[in-house]
């Protein structure tokens, strides 16, 4: 739990009081997953968000092909989870399962409703991470829809020097929504250039 | 001003008070923009989020060749503006002008998070829109990375019935992230489905 309490003082700019972080800590369910075990599957309900402590997992789609989009990677102080399905109880589209042995601390939508409502700090931190991912998520998309595929991956590298060494190359070639034959050429080209010696 | 107050009881299935609405209203500054004027150029902070009574305004970027790509169309009861240039006082990359002349309410950080502060149902209300948009974000992103230019326009068309009628192909092709080329090829195949009888 000591993670989760760095974390909401580190996005909070605060402390979280013991008593605060007791109602937190009992609103939160311990949970690990193994390395390819699914935490959701596309069509049940996603009934708790997790927070990641340790570990990784992806957010994605299978389409009529087969094909998997990763939606998101879900690493250390994240959430995962469909929000939309967590919080209207509908089948939700999205698989997720563990890149990494995984733990989480799982939270449900009414439990975490209760802590908004409690614990004024707890409102504060949802504020701050969705305006977080409202910014984020407005970047993305409009990398998305106006960007190429080599400035994608370059803005990629620039944002998540990790991922790029976490995951492997079909996976964020997913990710950014390009065929991974693609990505391998804009690899090749960029270290290409990163090969030439300047002034040349 | 009683669009907003229509538009907050709607959206937190509340009754702003008095009281409330007065320090609402306070905040915020009425604005008139006719169609074609700029409400933010790029390179320029976003200083205020708008409100949008009545019309209806479009966010875009313009890329290195001049193309136009169209992050988001405001329209009525719908906020418009950058928020990271809004809440950290960066230099925007987004214009955003008027295609329609539109009656706005505008409203900036220091005032809205003051607001946030003084009065629980504005905090509500940015949740709620949060929330929203968080979802909203989530879909579109999906749309982007893992369905065709068709499923994407067949989808808008659902989404969006009114916005097929108000804004132009070309702007909806930017919207969609595709050419208008491929946009008119879609609708033409569209009608004709449309137009088969079925079962023949």
């Amino acid at each position: 739990m000591q993670a989760l309490r760095n974390y909401i003082d580190q996005q909070t700019c605060s402390t979280v009081s013991d008593a605060d972080f007791a109602l937190i800590s009992d609103a939160l369910l311990p949970y690990k997953l193994r390395r390819k075990q699914f935490f959701l599957r596309a069509g049940d309900v996603c009934r708790h968000k997790a927070f990641v402590v340790q570990g990784a997992l992806r957010v994605y789609t299978v389409d009529a092909k087969g094909n998997k989009h990763i939606q998101l990677f879900g690493v250390e102080n994240k959430w995962v989870g469909d929000r939309e399905s967590w919080l209207q109880l509908t089948p939700s589209p999205y698989y997720i399962d563990a890149l990494e042995d995984s733990q989480l601390l799982l939270i449900g939508c009414p439990q975490a409703q209760e802590l908004v409502r409690k614990v004024p700090l707890v409102a504060e931190l949802v504020r701050i991470q969705d305006e977080q991912y409202a910014i984020e998520t407005q970047k993305r998309l409009h990398a998305a829809i106006s960007c190429t595929a080599e400035e994608r991956y370059a803005a990629f590298v620039t944002q998540h020097p990790d991922y790029v060494r976490r995951f492997s190359q079909v996976m964020i070639a997913s990710y950014l929504g390009i065929s991974p034959e693609t990505l391998s050429r804009i690899r090749t080209k960029l270290s290409h250039l990163k090969a030439e010696p300047s002034g040349s």
